[in-house]
């Protein structure tokens, strides 16, 4: 998906929101497990009624790793049955020698080799631009570094600095010479309102994924305030908050009253870009 | 595998080698195209190959996951098929927020979710310690922490720094707070010989899994002579030059015959610690 077809979505749905597939067997509601996938028949039914209020679904990867050869294949049918329309995103964290970088990016972008073309992959900058140049190849697909996370251990390293900025920043500003904003992003966790104002100053157009809406704690309204731009500019996860809405037989309703409730936030705020 | 028990399988088989399994289904020999599991079968005949001059199998998961359910399915019987007394590795690159990394544990760790039980897993840094801790959680499992890379874009952030030192050595120092040398590992590639007498004066204990040896270039003899430990205290990686040693039907012949050339080489480096 190009830069322009999304901005375009988050006009159509007036939504930026990517809902967070983090699902975990344990804790779907357990009449789905009579089913011979449970995880997908949960995912299915999260996507038939969240589709509406959300322009992205992102997968995260580990969830579904932890559950070997079943837990796969419960992967690969999830992603072919996104909607062809939304912002579809690998949340694998990977990054690998040259090489190595390669074969994760024919994993999530090469249909032809593992069945699953996503428009975009999160991706860890510790080994640097060889780790991260292999994605970058696929035409239309985007890499969402890893720049300021939302977990408490963000501490220990994103804020090493010098008199030059943070490691963060540096991560920003080096991967800038590798790709523009048609085909990176960065992950912002939104436990940091205003910590986006300084990010903003390293890249007022990009768009930012940010996680940490909701289960994590962190105020849309702060995000907007201090992230967004004229583009929207902003992609917002919300994960647990929208698929464990319920754990009863309900659990598909109450996920898409949760994204609908979010969507009209998101509305309200997109009003002051988009009139 | 603990310490102690790593540290003896040194000794018996006077070795420190690790093989890596990089295992491309488009570089192995092409009569084995034929197999229902053409990568397993090539595993299988590596293992058996160079088993009595290895202490450690390292597995790249990226070259399985790029091939879908299939490569799952080789990865899972690759695993299980690696003998008992050598130290296993899931060349993962994982790291995500507490609740994910998590799952990436039980992905490795943990047989009855995955059917897999590595010994250990590399773990990227950049999202520091709540992002380790879950798989230091399992007993006598190791953590592999990149540290100092092989590759080129190692410069763009390792070497990032202040007046307390890189990127790197501040990854050594905190997550020494997270785990001793009982648990804990680090990265240090072998293209740069001289680097290992900065990191021992960080870790004069730890183990180092060192890749970059073989088709990366490093130097055995250097990374002995900078980083070997009373303890060896090295786990040194060889992947394509002894598993691509030929491409003929002659394959696991010649990766034997090259397994044993640097393992001879390692017991001439080890006669200056074990007498």
């Amino acid at each position: 998906m190009t830069r322009k077809q999304l901005i375009e979505q988050i006009k159509i749905k007036k939504s930026f929101l990517s809902v967070g597939l983090d699902t975990d067997i344990r804790k779907i509601p357990k009449h789905l497990l009579e089913f011979a996938d449970p995880v997908f028949e949960f995912n299915k039914r999260i996507i038939d009624a969240t589709k509406d209020f959300c322009i992205s679904y992102k997968i995260n990867t580990a969830f579904y790793e932890a559950r070997g050869v079943k837990g796969w294949q419960s992967l690969i049918k999830t992603f072919n049955y996104l909607p062809k329309d939304t912002f579809t995103i690998a949340d694998a964290k990977r990054g690998d020698i040259g090489n190595t970088s390669a074969m994760y990016a024919d994993t999530f972008f090469n249909p032809e080799s593992s069945e699953m073309d996503f428009d975009a992959i999160t991706v860890a900058p510790y080994m640097g631009k060889d780790s991260v140049s292999p994605f970058l190849k696929y035409v239309n697909k985007w890499v969402v570094l890893l720049a300021l996370t939302s977990n408490e251990g963000a501490k220990d390293f994103q804020f090493f600095g010098n008199d030059d900025g943070y490691l963060f920043e540096k991560v920003i500003r080096k991967s800038q010479e590798w790709a523009d904003d048609s085909q990176m992003m960065y992950v912002v966790g939104a436990t940091r309102g205003d910590a986006f104002l300084d990010i903003r100053k390293h890249v007022p157009k990009h768009f930012l994924l940010v996680p940490g809406v909701g289960a994590q704690g962190g105020s849309l309204h702060e995000v907007c305030k201090y992230g967004m731009n004229e583009d929207c500019g902003l992609i917002v996860n919300s994960s647990r908050a929208i698929i464990y809405a319920s754990s009863g037989e309900d659990f598909a309703e109450m996920a898409r009253a949760e994204a609908k409730k979010v969507q009209q936030e998101m509305e309200i705020e997109l009003a002051r870009i988009f009139s």
